[in-house]
């Protein structure tokens, strides 16, 4: 028994969290997976190099699909955010071709090896290649999460927390929708001090929370045009959600779950533990974000179909 | 009161450390300092954006030399190991140009703000780059530490250990020396399963001293050729000495630190507490071991000297 | 520097919290005072013999009051439970003349070495005893807090959490007033699910809020019943309290803290950081609340004021 | 799948043990078991009380014996160390009789619910009680593990680390044999400082090597005299053991194993992973030391062979 997680993917984000997996001794099996043979050797072997300076003991496996049949959890960070960076308008969906024949392959090898755990996808375009590796899996929905909004939460939260001086871990709600440009700050969610935000922002005069929410949209640019990637906020959310999935600690958490009343993927807070999603929370949330969140949802289902379509006829 | 650390250099190695630091809860104050402004915003509003996510809260502070007067520790991981790479034949001694005018500016600038804490050196040449922190700070030699061979110590234990499928931290003993080509496993000092490891090799036909000898050398260079730089291995090395420092754990470590026999820096085991090297191990080596010492620690020193006649020139 | 925490009083409380700070080598120091010499001795021995087996390292110091001058948190954890168990009625306030005297000799002493940093006081009656610390130590309101209804906030969202199927910790809002019977569940503020908990007991024919109520008050009594003192629960509330002051984490945690408009120290949540209470939160209650808040905090300044006289005549 | 151990016993190192595992969040799954029901509520549902407090979520579940037949580990922690203090003379075989009566209870039941992970017994008389748990579960020897010398060792290693100022993680060797009376410090395996230790107390006039034997053996008696019980330091060693065997550390340990040479369970390193004992090690005592384990291991069998046919005959 005991913990094991594959962690599917070896660059900036997937290394970041294999090392935050064994520094804090979280699991006690780890599969890392990657096409790119030397770049995986080089990790696994500097992975091994740590193991005599940490407290705990994690066993690193490499490339070995066989060995995710009773894994845990697996987590996908394929992709090569350096595609992003050829475009001009930054767009996530910029690593939708690529990645999306990847959620076909590797989705495929899943389930020829059996998995059965919770699959939690971090891979750019995020909702859609997590619908799309729901598909190829053939695991039933719960048990298929991307990360999603998860990390616009806690840029959500930051940019709050900052205005205020509080601790970010004092802020609740979500940023709702797509892990994207249409994602946006349910305010009406959005609670700190003991208050809600919007009767906060009515009483002040410094409180702006348009600027809020440009600052957590602008979050991830802000870090992918310094250093041509982001990595260190997402592998925290992984770890997270990772770690809770283990627990099985039913804990809320916004996340890109499957929602029926919009027939896609989407960032949505949900109850998770051992099984996935394990409870949809049910939001009152005001007409205006209502709209919008159904104009965030219709974007991804779209998107997904598109691809499902052209991945079909390949 | 409480914990401030401070990390100088954001590259892969700075920002690993960074990360395990902020993972692990270990510090309550983390001051980051590159010259790269770009990529130190990015990497401190990355960080920003994993705190919602982790169980503990650390300030962070950027490109505040001022702010490190009262830092309990300061790592230093200057350098650019691409630099490494132009070169045919790998050898750290090609970053000392770069790094040892960033050890004579920085180490000035930290003897400005009065840092009297222990200083923790990673940057390569490790030896030459520690002493010449030694000499610009004017720190007390026991408050300058270089990681040394500790990361080739922790190899030289896991190559153990993966021979006789025992876990490196229960392998004893040290890789002595330069952090670099002259270094040496004191197979002496090794023990494992209850055993010197020479009678453990002198009574079977597996175990091979020369060939661990040679995977513990090549293990940096193994890491480096798959993806052009380490991090993971020395960050967690970096985090063990810095979480000891802190803790004043008097624990035993081969680091490098000032050998009076040999006028210099280099690799060899010490007790490590709060104020960093507070009892200096003294082993009995053989005289081959001895030899190979000296001849690294002459190394060393001649090195040393050559690059701080040249800084004091400039 | 590093991280300096004192806990006066090795009972039952007192031992369990100091075990929780070297288990997750949260301090660096950690000065344990008791009056009974040999169960101090008893205690710090044992954790001695905990420190090989332990990843972390931690220097602990006994019954040295003059190390406590420089310490970041003293937490106060001295009394007998053993008092409680005389009265058929069991109440906190069969604690009070002891716990009283102690806290005028403890704080004298902690004013006499000078301590500055931020007093935790775990000690029943708490929100009583709180008080009296501040008064003979002469700290600034600020840096005096009780764990209060911390623990009762803990209870209610442990037993909301039971009901829903859901981790406590995604259960927000807080008990309120004193640590004690005249406590409360403030309905008004707690969500849950993305809901307000009115709104859903509203909904539901199961949700009891009385029952859950009342649950939350008979917790501490269950435990007491059981074995006949409680100590986990509390001593995990006053780890939290420390890792956030030590983090100087800016976190809302309700806590005893001095209330101006009662005049007194209740069970309300603030913003605690390296100076304790950092900000107050101001709740918007229901007029049901906020007599049930100003009954109880009326209750406790009419017991601090008898008993700041009766000792003030001693 | 997840980390599943299951504790048998909530006396004063059942209760610590557990605790240790849920704030350190090292289990998933945590069954407790204990006769007196009244004492497991009250601590189940004060570690119920601390979980809105901690970082991780662990499930707790009390006196489902069927929930242990999947579980990784069990440790055994039943006994009643007050049956100790009626004896003028000390000794751990005082609790001989109720505990192996135990051992047959509820050995039998493990057996029945079909337990198949590694039991860890703490229970006192440890070697007699471990090697009754493998007789009544039927286990496989390597599978069934006593914490034996583990917490002698860090008794040893602490006090030779005070004698020379050095963390006890910086000494090696052993304490051996019996956990009680016929233990012994095997001097010819420990080493501090890069030296053996008969080499350092040779050359030294202040270590007194008979004085630190006396020390180590006295460790416990100093604890229990003082407070009637140890819990902190045992609590430690076996949180220590048990995260080895869920991590499949391959670590070095000594705890007591049954070594075919004596036919018998005794404290001797051995290497510990997800199997329980993965290799045992072959030390070269010195002949005094043989002796010495040679009496104390055959003292052990001797109880367990007379409690044996005693047990067989009720």
């Amino acid at each position: 028994m005991t913990r094991k997680v594959g962690v599917i993917g070896q660059g900036h984000v997937g290394e970041t969290l294999a090392n935050n997996l064994l520094v804090t001794g979280t699991v006690d099996k780890l599969v890392l997976i990657d096409t790119n043979e030397k770049k995986l050797n080089a990790n696994v072997t500097d992975f091994e190099d740590a193991a005599a300076n940490l407290p705990t003991h994690t066993k690193v496996l490499r490339n070995d699909y066989g060995a995710l049949g009773d894994a845990d959890v697996v987590v996908i960070a394929v992709g090569d955010i350096g595609i992003q960076n050829d475009d001009a308008k930054h767009d996530r969906f910029m690593e939708l071709k690529v990645n999306s024949r990847a959620a076909k392959e590797v989705g495929t090898k899943l389930k020829e090896v059996g998995f059965n755990g919770v699959l939690v996808s971090i891979s750019n375009p995020c909702d859609v290649i997590a619908a799309l590796f729901q598909k190829y899996t053939g695991l039933p929905k719960d048990q298929v999460i991307g990360t999603g909004t998860l990390l616009d939460t806690a840029r959500l939260h930051k940019v709050v927390g900052q205005a205020l001086n509080v601790d970010p871990r004092s802020v609740t709600g979500y940023a709702l929708g797509e892990h994207g440009n249409s994602q946006f700050a349910a305010w009406s969610q959005v609670r700190v001090l003991g208050q809600n935000i919007t009767d906060l922002a009515a009483a002040s005069d410094d409180l702006d929370l348009d600027a809020l929410a440009e600052a957590t949209k602008a979050g991830g640019y802000t870090v992918f045009h310094g250093k041509l990637y982001t990595n260190f906020g997402i592998a925290a959310a992984a770890l997270r959600l990772v770690t809770a999935i283990l627990n099985d600690a039913n804990i809320e958490l916004p996340c890109s779950n499957f929602r029926e009343e919009y027939g896609t993927y989407c960032g949505y807070p949900a109850i998770i533990g051992n099984g996935g999603v394990v409870k949809q929370l049910q939001l009152n949330l005001t007409p205006d974000e209502e709209k919008k969140l159904a104009k965030s949802a219709n974007y991804i289902r779209t998107r997904f179909d598109e691809t499902a379509q052209k991945l079909a006829a390949e």
